[in-house]
Protein backbone atom coordinates (compact mmCIF):
# COMPACT_ATOMS: atom_id res chain seq x y z
CA UNK A 1 0.00 0.00 0.00
CA UNK A 2 0.96 3.87 -0.98
CA UNK A 3 0.18 6.36 1.08
CA UNK A 4 0.45 10.13 0.02
CA UNK A 5 1.02 13.21 2.15
CA UNK A 6 0.16 16.78 0.56
CA UNK A 7 2.54 18.96 2.96
CA UNK A 8 2.19 22.43 2.85
CA UNK A 9 4.51 23.40 6.36
CA UNK A 10 1.03 24.41 7.70
CA UNK A 11 0.46 24.18 11.83
CA UNK A 12 -1.91 21.24 11.14
CA UNK A 13 1.21 19.81 8.77
CA UNK A 14 2.27 18.18 12.25
CA UNK A 15 -0.90 16.45 12.64
CA UNK A 16 -1.12 15.23 9.04
CA UNK A 17 2.13 13.97 9.51
CA UNK A 18 1.49 11.98 12.75
CA UNK A 19 -1.30 10.42 11.26
CA UNK A 20 0.63 9.46 8.14
CA UNK A 21 3.06 7.42 10.54
CA UNK A 22 -0.03 5.75 12.22
CA UNK A 23 -1.55 4.60 8.66
CA UNK A 24 1.66 3.44 7.86
CA UNK A 25 2.31 1.24 10.73
CA UNK A 26 -0.82 -0.39 10.64
CA UNK A 27 -1.26 -0.49 6.94
CA UNK A 28 2.50 -1.74 6.33
CA UNK A 29 2.54 1.29 3.58
CA UNK A 30 4.98 2.98 1.98
CA UNK A 31 4.80 6.72 2.26
CA UNK A 32 5.50 9.76 -0.33
CA UNK A 33 5.38 12.86 1.28
CA UNK A 34 4.95 16.26 -1.48
CA UNK A 35 5.44 19.83 -1.07
CA UNK A 36 3.36 21.31 -4.04
CA UNK A 37 4.48 24.68 -5.06
CA UNK A 38 3.03 26.98 -7.99
CA UNK A 39 5.27 27.97 -10.64
CA UNK A 40 4.44 31.69 -11.32
CA UNK A 41 5.83 35.38 -10.01
CA UNK A 42 4.59 35.01 -6.41
CA UNK A 43 6.67 32.10 -5.91
CA UNK A 44 10.12 32.59 -4.27
CA UNK A 45 13.68 30.88 -4.47
CA UNK A 46 13.53 31.03 -0.17
CA UNK A 47 9.97 29.33 -0.58
CA UNK A 48 11.81 26.69 -2.62
CA UNK A 49 15.08 26.54 0.00
CA UNK A 50 12.34 27.15 2.98
CA UNK A 51 9.95 23.46 1.83
CA UNK A 52 13.60 21.97 0.73
CA UNK A 53 15.55 22.75 3.71
CA UNK A 54 12.11 20.63 6.26
CA UNK A 55 12.51 17.88 4.05
CA UNK A 56 15.23 16.02 6.28
CA UNK A 57 13.67 16.68 9.47
CA UNK A 58 10.16 15.52 8.10
CA UNK A 59 11.57 12.02 7.00
CA UNK A 60 13.09 11.40 10.31
CA UNK A 61 10.43 10.19 12.48
CA UNK A 62 9.33 7.59 9.35
CA UNK A 63 12.72 6.54 8.89
CA UNK A 64 13.25 5.82 12.70
CA UNK A 65 10.44 3.02 12.80
CA UNK A 66 11.51 1.67 9.31
CA UNK A 67 8.72 3.14 7.46
CA UNK A 68 9.87 3.89 3.77
CA UNK A 69 9.78 7.46 3.07
CA UNK A 70 10.31 9.62 0.32
CA UNK A 71 9.80 13.09 0.68
CA UNK A 72 10.33 15.62 -2.49
CA UNK A 73 9.42 19.68 -3.44
CA UNK A 74 7.22 19.33 -6.42
CA UNK A 75 7.46 22.74 -8.34
CA UNK A 76 4.60 22.89 -11.26
CA UNK A 77 2.36 25.05 -13.57
CA UNK A 78 -0.34 23.31 -12.03
CA UNK A 79 -1.93 24.19 -9.04
CA UNK A 80 -1.52 22.05 -5.85
CA UNK A 81 -4.28 20.16 -5.98
CA UNK A 82 -3.55 19.18 -9.45
CA UNK A 83 -0.06 18.29 -8.70
CA UNK A 84 -0.85 16.07 -5.79
CA UNK A 85 -4.22 14.11 -7.65
CA UNK A 86 -1.80 13.69 -10.57
CA UNK A 87 0.81 12.16 -8.13
CA UNK A 88 -1.42 9.97 -7.13
CA UNK A 89 -2.38 8.67 -9.65
CA UNK A 90 0.57 8.09 -11.49
CA UNK A 91 1.81 6.66 -9.04
CA UNK A 92 -0.74 4.20 -8.15
CA UNK A 93 -1.58 5.84 -4.63
CA UNK A 94 -4.31 4.16 -2.50
CA UNK A 95 -4.78 6.73 0.56
CA UNK A 96 -3.90 10.53 0.64
CA UNK A 97 -3.63 12.41 4.02
CA UNK A 98 -4.09 16.04 3.65
CA UNK A 99 -5.07 19.22 6.30
CA UNK A 100 -7.80 21.41 5.44
CA UNK A 101 -8.35 23.69 7.87
CA UNK A 102 -7.53 27.54 6.61
CA UNK A 103 -8.68 30.24 8.14
CA UNK A 104 -10.61 33.01 5.93
CA UNK A 105 -9.68 37.06 5.94
CA UNK A 106 -12.20 37.65 8.37
CA UNK A 107 -11.06 34.47 10.28
CA UNK A 108 -13.45 31.93 9.95
CA UNK A 109 -12.85 28.00 9.18
CA UNK A 110 -13.39 27.17 5.80
CA UNK A 111 -12.57 24.44 3.56
CA UNK A 112 -8.82 24.78 1.23
CA UNK A 113 -9.56 25.01 -2.05
CA UNK A 114 -6.48 22.45 -2.57
CA UNK A 115 -8.33 20.01 -0.12
CA UNK A 116 -11.36 20.60 -1.75
CA UNK A 117 -10.20 19.65 -5.30
CA UNK A 118 -8.35 16.62 -4.46
CA UNK A 119 -10.79 15.31 -2.12
CA UNK A 120 -12.98 15.48 -5.42
CA UNK A 121 -10.87 14.25 -8.32
CA UNK A 122 -8.24 11.67 -6.47
CA UNK A 123 -8.42 8.35 -7.40
CA UNK A 124 -8.43 7.08 -3.89
CA UNK A 125 -9.82 7.61 -0.33
CA UNK A 126 -8.84 11.11 1.08
CA UNK A 127 -8.04 11.66 4.68
CA UNK A 128 -8.93 14.96 5.87
CA UNK A 129 -7.24 16.30 8.76
CA UNK A 130 -7.86 19.53 10.73
CA UNK B 1 -9.89 2.87 18.56
CA UNK B 2 -13.29 3.71 17.16
CA UNK B 3 -14.42 4.16 13.63
CA UNK B 4 -17.86 5.98 12.75
CA UNK B 5 -19.01 5.22 9.71
CA UNK B 6 -21.63 7.41 7.98
CA UNK B 7 -24.13 5.36 6.01
CA UNK B 8 -26.31 6.79 3.82
CA UNK B 9 -27.28 3.73 1.08
CA UNK B 10 -26.20 5.54 -2.11
CA UNK B 11 -23.59 4.26 -4.16
CA UNK B 12 -20.80 5.30 -2.96
CA UNK B 13 -22.21 3.51 0.65
CA UNK B 14 -20.79 -0.05 -0.55
CA UNK B 15 -16.87 1.31 -0.99
CA UNK B 16 -17.40 3.03 2.39
CA UNK B 17 -18.35 -0.23 4.05
CA UNK B 18 -15.45 -1.94 2.43
CA UNK B 19 -13.00 0.84 3.58
CA UNK B 20 -13.91 0.93 7.20
CA UNK B 21 -13.25 -3.03 7.44
CA UNK B 22 -10.18 -2.49 5.97
CA UNK B 23 -9.23 0.34 8.45
CA UNK B 24 -11.20 -1.83 11.25
CA UNK B 25 -8.65 -4.64 10.33
CA UNK B 26 -5.39 -2.55 10.12
CA UNK B 27 -6.38 -0.70 13.40
CA UNK B 28 -8.13 -3.17 15.34
CA UNK B 29 -11.13 -1.15 15.69
CA UNK B 30 -14.78 -1.14 16.38
CA UNK B 31 -17.03 -0.11 13.89
CA UNK B 32 -20.23 2.09 14.44
CA UNK B 33 -22.52 2.24 11.65
CA UNK B 34 -24.74 5.22 11.91
CA UNK B 35 -27.72 6.21 9.09
CA UNK B 36 -28.65 9.72 10.13
CA UNK B 37 -32.31 10.73 9.30
CA UNK B 38 -33.57 14.18 9.52
CA UNK B 39 -36.91 14.73 11.33
CA UNK B 40 -39.16 16.79 9.57
CA UNK B 41 -42.05 16.96 7.31
CA UNK B 42 -40.40 15.43 4.19
CA UNK B 43 -39.33 12.36 6.36
CA UNK B 44 -41.24 9.19 5.53
CA UNK B 45 -42.16 6.14 7.65
CA UNK B 46 -40.89 3.96 4.66
CA UNK B 47 -37.34 5.69 4.54
CA UNK B 48 -36.99 5.07 8.39
CA UNK B 49 -38.09 1.42 7.93
CA UNK B 50 -36.03 0.96 4.85
CA UNK B 51 -33.22 2.63 6.23
CA UNK B 52 -33.87 -0.14 9.86
CA UNK B 53 -34.46 -2.85 7.06
CA UNK B 54 -30.27 -2.79 5.87
CA UNK B 55 -28.93 -2.98 8.46
CA UNK B 56 -28.51 -6.22 9.21
CA UNK B 57 -26.98 -6.86 6.17
CA UNK B 58 -24.68 -4.13 6.45
CA UNK B 59 -23.49 -5.92 9.98
CA UNK B 60 -23.00 -8.46 8.23
CA UNK B 61 -19.63 -8.60 6.51
CA UNK B 62 -17.98 -7.01 9.72
CA UNK B 63 -19.38 -10.07 11.98
CA UNK B 64 -18.09 -12.10 9.33
CA UNK B 65 -14.30 -11.05 10.32
CA UNK B 66 -15.06 -10.71 14.06
CA UNK B 67 -14.92 -7.07 13.58
CA UNK B 68 -16.99 -5.35 16.84
CA UNK B 69 -19.72 -3.17 14.75
CA UNK B 70 -22.95 -1.97 15.55
CA UNK B 71 -25.26 -0.42 13.41
CA UNK B 72 -28.09 1.93 13.97
CA UNK B 73 -30.75 4.22 12.66
CA UNK B 74 -30.42 7.84 14.09
CA UNK B 75 -33.31 10.22 13.75
CA UNK B 76 -32.83 13.77 14.79
CA UNK B 77 -34.36 17.41 14.22
CA UNK B 78 -30.50 18.19 13.67
CA UNK B 79 -28.77 17.90 10.30
CA UNK B 80 -27.05 14.36 9.48
CA UNK B 81 -23.93 16.25 9.38
CA UNK B 82 -24.83 18.11 12.99
CA UNK B 83 -25.66 14.14 14.49
CA UNK B 84 -22.60 12.75 12.73
CA UNK B 85 -20.39 14.99 14.38
CA UNK B 86 -22.26 14.73 17.96
CA UNK B 87 -22.05 11.08 18.27
CA UNK B 88 -18.55 11.12 16.92
CA UNK B 89 -18.10 13.56 20.15
CA UNK B 90 -20.16 11.71 22.68
CA UNK B 91 -18.77 8.04 22.04
CA UNK B 92 -14.61 9.18 21.59
CA UNK B 93 -14.32 8.38 18.02
CA UNK B 94 -11.37 8.25 16.80
CA UNK B 95 -11.90 8.18 12.98
CA UNK B 96 -15.32 9.10 10.49
CA UNK B 97 -15.49 7.70 7.08
CA UNK B 98 -17.99 8.73 4.69
CA UNK B 99 -18.72 9.27 1.10
CA UNK B 100 -18.62 13.03 -0.17
CA UNK B 101 -19.88 12.70 -4.16
CA UNK B 102 -23.10 13.96 -4.81
CA UNK B 103 -24.15 14.97 -8.54
CA UNK B 104 -25.70 18.66 -8.96
CA UNK B 105 -28.81 19.06 -10.44
CA UNK B 106 -26.63 20.23 -13.84
CA UNK B 107 -24.97 16.52 -13.18
CA UNK B 108 -21.57 17.84 -12.04
CA UNK B 109 -19.45 16.28 -9.32
CA UNK B 110 -20.35 18.52 -6.53
CA UNK B 111 -19.49 18.34 -2.61
CA UNK B 112 -22.54 17.00 -0.63
CA UNK B 113 -23.31 19.84 2.54
CA UNK B 114 -23.20 16.49 4.76
CA UNK B 115 -19.82 15.88 4.48
CA UNK B 116 -18.44 19.45 4.23
CA UNK B 117 -19.63 20.05 7.36
CA UNK B 118 -18.42 16.66 8.70
CA UNK B 119 -14.95 17.36 7.56
CA UNK B 120 -14.72 21.02 8.95
CA UNK B 121 -16.52 20.24 12.57
CA UNK B 122 -15.21 16.35 12.91
CA UNK B 123 -12.84 15.88 16.22
CA UNK B 124 -10.97 13.61 14.48
CA UNK B 125 -9.90 12.53 10.81
CA UNK B 126 -12.43 12.19 8.19
CA UNK B 127 -12.16 9.97 5.49
CA UNK B 128 -13.39 11.12 2.43
CA UNK B 129 -14.62 8.04 -0.14
CA UNK B 130 -15.86 8.88 -3.41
Amino acid sequence: MKILVGYDGSRVAEDVLKLAQKHAVAFKAEVYIVTSLEQGPSLKKEDIDKAESKLEKIRKPFRAEDIPCEARTSVSYQSPGEDLVNFAKENDIDEIILGVRRRSKVGKLVFGSTAQYVILEAPCPVVAVK
